[in-house]
């Protein structure tokens, strides 16, 4: 049996066989711990050192902004409660933040929320843009923290971190970007974006899960939210995930060399596997920004099925409904409502996610099979 | 160059090559999202699934006890700050505490008592045990948690958790028990120890660094400290590490499999190394307790010199002479302060941990390595 296409990049994305093979001394013979004073430990803190350089340069960065996490989801929370921890009497109580954050961002400010915050949602327009008159609206002098996602991890969509960095800079206010679904999809730089606080997550982009990192500009007050030896400055402490670290880096590097030459590949097979499908599909709908959105994503309304049913008939495809964070549960996609979509529309819904490893051929069967599918059902649906 | 000899064991163990061989399948073809609900996903799942369910025998939990973590530090925080969290309106106020706890016990503990709570420390004795009759005096109705590590990570003294446990449910506590240290050398079962909450370090038993796991006992109260997207029952959400969760399932099944005949042989080199050291060195001095020991702990404080001297004479020998998480900093011991043992005591002293790769040839050149360092520091020394 041949293994299903997997056009579900945007859930997660294979090891590279490069960073795993940069991955492997570290399993072997380098097992120091890098907190140890002698050659073995050494061997392995250099080995941090030299990863977390190279994810700095991915973004930007100075190697000394980077804290490595155990993933994105504790670098979205370390981002979120740590500048809420560290906001003492600044007299700072309120939080802004898109309509459309995944989980790991829209639940720690529920939390905080819960304890005494005014967290203020930034509502998204039909191509699931924040709009900009929403963040001078909502932010003002009492204005702890933005935190907007680069690009939705359902539908792909690019938000306009600068220029809502701007309007929270303007106040006084810090800027959290939630960059999990966009490093290594698009540029991603510190300075261009204006943020303060940054969000990685290694199995986005080609390195094993349970690695991450944050980004914290220097001098952005956070405090810790786990305490132990002062690992990582002390903002995460935990003897360090070497293997998973090096790896990140290689992603890292991987990403930065690869970046534009693979954007523009991916971008031409997702435009081409789009046509395919709305030529063949009458009232297929696109959601998310059509120009403004990751290269690899295209997420799709089709008419008159459920998207849970179309890729049960679709069998040879892996792909996703809505965020795979949530599978099991096959209630309509949050982002989608947010969009303004209708529960008919949002139940149609298909992530298609491409990858570094997804080929023409691949895109083409998958057009065949997604068209077959919908056909296949229409035919037991209609009269 | 040969490797410097490796007695540094419980800063950080090799990953046993059985490990790696079951997670390399999880870092190539495996690459699934457990929450992905498709094969590649489900295959993932059943993955974790299944070495969840080998934590759990490890130490006689069921597997739906067990919730997966990024480091034990993380585990220690989440027991921690989790009971805190959920204590709520229950008017436990006290938590109580050893002195001679690794810093991702003691510093939440202490940032606790930075916000309200009271944190009682139960003094140890000269061979590092606590006394239980101070676990007596400190516990009371107002107690929450008592978190006591089963074994110190310094001089290797094993804690009489049960009757620590009894004494802290007789008044209705949590009992916590840190088992970094101790998984995988001695037995360790939930039930006989009374534990309700316990920290399993997997980079301790010969899994990677980067993956702890946390066993919390059925009906045990405890909050979230992260929040995301409703992974391991909502108590450590964030994208499962699955190839360091599948090494930790191994590393649990090989620990199971081999403790008892491992612990014995390598309880014998250890006894066969202190024999020799102390029959070459007047006045060299045991820290720990002589029986109550991990079997695989040596501390020693060596006369007349510092730890990191005599180290830096042997220069074949990695070993360490605080615990690891502490070095750079060659500030005397704080576990050895506690014992009552002096400043200069505590300066002269050099921790070895040996392990499953240990042979009897490292042992004895080991042997020879220090007593001729001793020496040479010695004739410097000497008038």
């Amino acid at each position: 049996m041949t293994e299903p296409l997997y056009l579900d990049y945007n859930a997660t994305t294979p090891v590279d066989p490069r960073v795993l093979e940069a991955m492997l001394p570290w399993l072997r013979e380098g097992f120091g711990n890098p907190s140890s004073d002698h050659v073995y430990g050494r061997r392995a803190k250099a080995a941090v050192d030299a990863a977390r350089a190279r994810v700095a340069e991915l973004i930007g960065a100075r190697p000394e902004e980077i804290v490595f996490t155990g993933c994105a989801t504790e670098a979205n929370n370390l981002a979120i409660q740590g500048a809420a921890r560290a906001a003492g009497a600044s007299g700072r109580r309120r939080l802004a933040t898109s309509a459309i954050e995944h989980p790991s961002v829209a639940r720690p400010l529920a939390e905080l929320a819960r304890n005494g915050w005014a967290v203020d949602e930034l509502p998204v327009d039909a191509e699931a843009r924040v709009r900009l008159a929403s963040v001078t609206d909502a932010v003002g002098a009492d204005t702890l923290l933005v935190s907007v996602m680069l690009a939705n991890n359902e539908v792909g969509t690019i938000q306009p971190i600068r220029a809502i960095a701007d309007r929270a800079h303007a106040v006084g206010a810090l800027m959290h970007v939630d960059a999990a679904q966009a490093a290594g999809k698009i540029p991603v730089d510190v300075d261009d974006l204006g943020a303060d606080l940054l969000t990685l997550a290694g199995h986005k982009f080609y390195a094993p899960k349970g690695v991450g990192a944050l980004y914290v500009r220097e001098g952005t007050p956070l405090a810790a939210i786990t305490h132990g030896a002062g690992h990582e400055r002390g903002l995460r402490p935990g003897t360090e995930n070497v293997p998973h670290i090096v790896g990140l880096g290689e992603a890292a590097r991987l990403a930065r060399e690869a970046l534009a030459g693979e954007a523009e590949r991916i971008g031409v097979l997702r435009d081409d596997l789009h046509r395919r499908l709305a030529a063949a599909i009458p009232g297929l709908l696109l959601n998310g920004h059509p120009q403004a959105r990751l290269p690899n994503t295209l997420n799709l309304s089709f008419p008159g099925v459920t998207g849970w049913d179309l890729l049960a008939a679709a069998g040879s495809l892996a792909a996703s409904t809505g965020s795979a964070c949530h599978a099991g549960q096959h209630a309509a996609s949050g982002v989608l409502g947010a969009m303004g979509r209708d529960g008919v529309l949002a139940a149609g819904a298909v992530r298609l996610s491409l990858g570094r490893f997804t080929t023409a051929a691949e895109t083409g069967a998958a057009a065949e099979a997604l068209i077959a599918a919908w056909k296949s059902l229409g035919v037991r649906r209609g009269p």
